[in-house]
């Protein structure tokens, strides 16, 4: 048998999606899994997305521009614009989610050893997207969250000239006061931002597939540009959806922003009142990271799965051993993710207390 | 300003979609561009396919699963049946695009500096996608098409434990009378075997990314799934128009075969009309590869774009130079696809021959 590459040896297992298996072989068995593991929002996608499908009158579904369609690139000009972020059409390339924005922003900017630094705990397919490249995911001291923050970290950027991967897919997900500040608006390292958006989040079009890749520096942009027509092009049928969602009204998104609040306020009320539980107050987006009184979180929460049900029901969580680069961290930790309607999420938290009793009585 | 990956600075711009900029600008200035230079069949999407995409009666486009949804794979398994080829459903995963199927293959099975032997003239974006993992595509001597090759093949493949890439999206365009022999057909080299497909050529899909990654390799399969599992997952509505389109009746394939022929036929003669030009006969796909009686075709393509038009209209096409791993080799040549109807491929004949005219006149 022919050998594999080491890359794939190296290449991390998703913490998100690798235990879909055993949540599968659960609901075979008539159990019905609570999904925290995952962002895939319930909350409607706006009507303007959805109408515009029905309305699709093409005979041929066929390849859109490699960029995107132009109609949409400038679409997203103007969203932007409303963000103060001032962008031409050549600095977006439409792409098949933040996904392929992260592959690409890494193939096109790191080589093999090259050294990545991301704050813990992380995004867990950074790490696996950093491995296809064979660079080096490693770990800083701190979280980059505010104006300040961001500040100093545009001076480290700038002294040693480094790339700058602003992943801002959460923007319309920000539970503080504080404006908000891009890695867009810094100035003096416009040649060094390259910034991955999506609109998954955004309008709950997760299975579209559509994010951008942005920059303003010409030579990231050409090369990405390669890698984009190799691919041909971004999904077309999201491509409308998209754009059309873009007209969504702002009773949309408030509507979005108080529900996510009220979810948020539920989860994190709710885990820290269980025994041994503890999670902070998340200011963004819609994940937290909790403590939970155990010794090996993926035993735990493949146990969950395997072994566990209570009432017939059960929780799917992600383990955050995945979202750390440094070995050990997050043993006793998951990522839970606040997108259930709050009578779910009620229920998921009584199962989870079941479940750490009796997980931890065995 | 920071500087760019190796990886970045090799890759090359893909010769069927770098010209496109060029394009674009010539239709602004009024002119009628004949595209020779993508396989964007312009024949109809299956009616199945569309009609599925008005009743998507979801409120949320939420993600699918990383392998893709069950119910499209299981007939999938139905339709490779057709050909013979017996696979479970866990030898599929559904990707985005025969183009991601042929990425996460590379990713899987090449280390930097491996070789992969290609036979020439190829896919131009082979080359790109070897870039992207630092493996090293060389020529081989020969081109594979009959079922003797094809056990010749083997043979090798088993002696020396190679991997062995079959991108099969053209099965249902094989215009000989010869029976379709598939890499899944070869007895004993199992796990060696991983065929690339798509539904984009097919059933005039190209836009809506859908293609499949097939092993019966365990290993092979469980590192894609890692892969898969990354970018979270496939286009949600473009697997409701593939599975949907599986349905198409045969006689849909038989009024697109017929046409293919008839096109072909068209081009080929027209081609080998026209003073100093030569393209053989093809007997699968809808592409040409024809010396044309220039000395830089790069040139020459580009030259069509920018500078010529015969009566408001001018033809691009793909230089052939880019589907060579051969450096020097290609250089009067251009691949030219028959996915225009015939009466565009004829008036697309004339401007063509204007233009070699008018090239080698200046």
């Amino acid at each position: 048998m022919p050998k594999l590459s080491d890359r794939s040896v190296k290449m991390p297992a998703s913490p998100i999606r690798k235990l879909a298996p055993f949540a599968a072989e659960a609901k075979k068995r008539g159990i019905k899994v609570y999904h925290l593991n995952i962002g895939q929002p319930d909350l409607h996608t706006p009507e303007e997305g959805l109408e515009a499908l029905k309305h699709v009158d093409r005979k041929v579904l066929e390849y859109s521009p490699s960029q995107g369609y132009p109609a949409y690139v400038e679409k997203l000009v103007g969203y932007y614009k409303r963000y103060d972020i001032d962008l031409n059409v050549d600095d977006i390339i439409v792409t098949c989610g933040g996904s392929e924005a992260v592959q690409m922003a890494f193939m096109v900017c790191l080589n093999p050893g090259d050294e990545v630094i991301i704050p813990e705990p992380a995004y867990a397919n950074y790490m696996g997207f950093a491995c296809e490249t064979g660079a080096n995911p490693n770990n800083p001291t701190g979280t980059l969250y505010s104006r300040e923050e961001l500040m100093r970290l545009r001076d480290l950027v700038k002294k040693y000239d480094l790339f700058l991967f602003a992943d801002e897919v959460y923007r319309e997900f920000i539970y503080s006061d504080a404006p908000y500040t891009s890695a867009m608006h810094l100035e003096g390292i416009e040649n060094n931002v390259i910034m991955i958006d999506s609109v998954s989040k955004r309008y709950s079009e997760c299975g579209i597939r559509i994010g951008a890749f942005i920059t303003r520096n010409k030579e990231v942009r050409a090369a990405a540009m390669k890698l984009a027509q190799a691919r041909l092009s971004p999904p077309l049928l999201g491509q409308i959806v998209a754009e059309a969602s873009l007209d969504a009204p702002q009773s949309y998104h408030k509507g979005v922003y108080d529900e996510y609040i009220a979810r948020r306020n539920c989860l994190v009320e709710g885990l820290n009142k269980i025994p041994g539980v503890f999670t902070p107050m998340p200011m963004g987006a819609f994940y937290t990271v909790a403590k939970l009184p155990v010794k090996d979180i993926d035993d735990f929460c493949r146990w969950c799965l395997e072994e566990f049900n209570y009432e017939g029901e059960t929780v799917m969580m992600a383990p955050a051993s995945g979202f750390y680069a440094t070995p050990g961290l997050g043993k006793d930790q998951v990522r839970m993710a606040y997108v259930l309607k709050i009578e779910d999420l009620k229920r998921a938290l009584v199962i989870l207390e079941k479940a750490l009793e009796a997980y931890n009585a065995r």
